[in-house]
């Protein structure tokens, strides 16, 4: 049972220089193609631990993927390291030689990078990307099919996702793995499971949770398989769960009810008008809102009035609502949002400890706060108050008639 | 010259469902303490292919830090793969044994997970977390010390950074590398090595560029070394270069200034003032800002003059002007910043691309106003607008008397 194995070359990642982008663009590819990945190493640039590893791959594995090294300067082992470990020397390959000239012209680099990076192991099969000059290659020894990529993540990208006919000609798909991600908000891991427990087959899901929010990965042998099961867990856990990000639904929302926003933070700094402005075409029912940071801007700007503050404080459930209820009429909006909170690390008290946020969802209609105490550090109070703020929105936008 | 190893047990990374946060955290905490890692490897929860590779490794490393599947599930098999392949039973250590009995009655969890957690290969050290119940452990089997390392990275890092003195012993820090983080703005890679390499040690530095900044990370034998490059780069790249985040920089100048701060944003969303707002103690000088998504919001609350809009369109220099100084004189700030622009994927013209953005500083004795046209989709473009922007107005800091 040899399957696939990706080997990743470079120093800087083994030093923590930067972070690894590819080798889960890599994983999820193949899974979605039916492939997965039995091993992923990662080697410094040293040449002869790259050929021995390349030897051990071709005893233990159908596909050995290599990433990065194939650059043009001494560091760049990956061509030299194969034609060792498979005994196939390199010869400038013609087709590729063509190719490489004519993309070093448009690139404007030197002969002398032409010329390495023509250098290919003899029957290897070059594949160009549009966006750099170094070719990946697919070369076949005996059982074996060894698979050379650039290491610049859009590089790879682009040539990985040609290669699938050549791969799926080599290895069979085992089981074709679909993927479906889908997100909770309001329940934690556990109360999910609980829900689920009877009706779905928890083998098939994985639950990755982050702040208020538990990502869903459903996997199935097909698309069919997998939508059923989402559609299974609707039902279940009803309007707690969505597909896509907070932000886009709540403007697929809007804009399916022909509805304009704006929005009043204060803790959150603008993280909720910034994740509402993500979504492409938010200009179409977001109109702005206020940053009111200090509690004079509350007042001038915003129009809360000062004795709000004074009795209750800014972090508040009264001046949460006349945020939510000031912007609204600012910016003549059918609909607004506000929040207001203790980020900290300093700011709390006993009676208001650092974590603590109200927020608000109003319409001409009706009005609606809420109260929380967010766990975690300032960035991770803020995150949580950013989910909780955009689903109490969504909530508020599934439930109401407008 | 055998050195450390990194093996990652878990079927989830392979498969690309989560991110590895943990390999990153391991190679960077062992350069500072002098060590680096010469491999790393993620297998699959299969305890046949753990105990290969734990054996093999135990051939070619000095020390094996295996990282994951020490949960008391089933799917976990670290404890039993290394108990295989060196030959050592498991038991249940005494030591261990009372102090995760203790923890367990603290998170509530059952005896069979006591019993699990608490075998450990016979002559293993039990390093504990406060955080998690799991803990980790160190064993030495002749040459090679094993140092298996709970999979949840907050468990993780806490019982790695208590694990240094025992991993010292072990083995020798060949040379202490330093690092020392410093970041460019307004330059890009190409220009910092021309204007660098006269003068400093390029192999001592690493690049990694990003939206409109380089992140340079300077690396050396010891804390002088660094701190002397770093200098030098200071010296010969001026203002350009800065230490912490642009947020963090803005905020240092505007308390030493003892200054306060307003924002008007159209394009980027909130964006600029939530990096403001990421910087604890913010309140100081951020007063709040004005997100101008509308042009009727930028007209009614910002009170940009209809007439300016209707000549020169929103994304313009004179509306981004306007826009600064008006949200000064709202809020009453020292100083103020605004962006606008055309973050795409629609809106552009073939005389105001997507990408168009321009960005204002503004204090009551001078006004700046820059055009750009930064590259890339939408969140590349507002992401590098709100980089440009704060480094415009650390510029402006620096360099006007207030």
């Amino acid at each position: 049972m040899k399957g696939i194995e990706l080997i990743n070359i470079g120093d800087e990642i083994l030093r923590g220089e930067v972070e690894d982008e590819n080798s889960r663009f890599i994983s999820r590819t193949l899974l979605r193609w039916g492939l997965s990945l039995q091993r992923i190493s990662f080697l410094p640039d040293d040449e002869e631990k790259i050929v021995d590893e390349i030897r051990e791959a071709t005893e233990r594995s159908r596909v050995i993927i290599v990433c990065g090294g194939l650059g043009p300067t001494p560091d760049d082992h990956t061509r030299r390291a194969i034609s060792k470990a498979l005994n196939i020397p390199l010869e400038i390959s013609v087709e590729a030689g063509e190719e490489i000239k004519r993309r070093m012209l448009r690139f404007n680099a030197s002969p002398e990078i032409v010329e390495e990076q023509c250098k290919l192991p003899v029957g290897a099969r070059a594949i160009f990307s549009k966006r750099g000059s170094a070719p990946g290659f697919l070369l076949q020894k005996e059982e074996s099919l060894i698979f050379a990529l650039p290491g610049v993540p859009s590089e790879m990208r682009e040539i990985l996702l040609k290669s699938r006919p050549q791969l799926l000609k080599h290895i069979k798909p085992s089981q074709q793995t679909f993927l479906l991600e889908t997100h909770v908000c309001g329940l934690c891991e556990a109360e999910i499971i609980k829900k689920l427990q009877p009706e779905v087959d928890l083998n098939k899901l994985a639950f990755y949770p982050r702040a208020e929010e538990v990502r869903v990965v459903i996997k199935g042998k097909n698309e069919r398989e997998v939508k059923e099961i989402s559609e299974k867990i609707k039902e279940i856990l009803g309007s707690s769960v969505y597909e896509k990000s907070l932000s886009e639904e709540v403007g697929k929302l809007l804009v399916e009810k022909n509805l304009t926003l704006s929005v009043a933070e204060s803790c959150t700094g603008g993280w909720v008008e910034e994740a509402i402005t993500q979504v492409p075409g938010s200009s179409r029912y977001f109109l702005g809102g206020v940053v009111a940071y200090s509690n004079k801007a509350k007042v001038d700007l915003l129009k809360v009035p000062k004795e709000v503050i004074e009795a209750y404080g800014a972090v508040s459930a009264e001046c949460a609502v006349q945020m939510a209820q000031r912007v609204r009429e600012l910016f003549g909006s059918s609909l607004s949002l506000s929040v207001t909170g203790i980020a900290g690390p300093t700011g709390g008290t006993r009676e208001k400890p650092v974590g603590l946020t109200f927020i608000c969802v109003s319409s001409s209609k009706k009005t609606m706060v809420k109260r929380y105490i967010f766990p975690g550090e300032r960035s991770e109070v803020r995150k949580r108050a950013v989910r909780r703020g955009l689903n109490l929105l969504r909530l508020f936008l599934l439930e109401e008639n407008f």
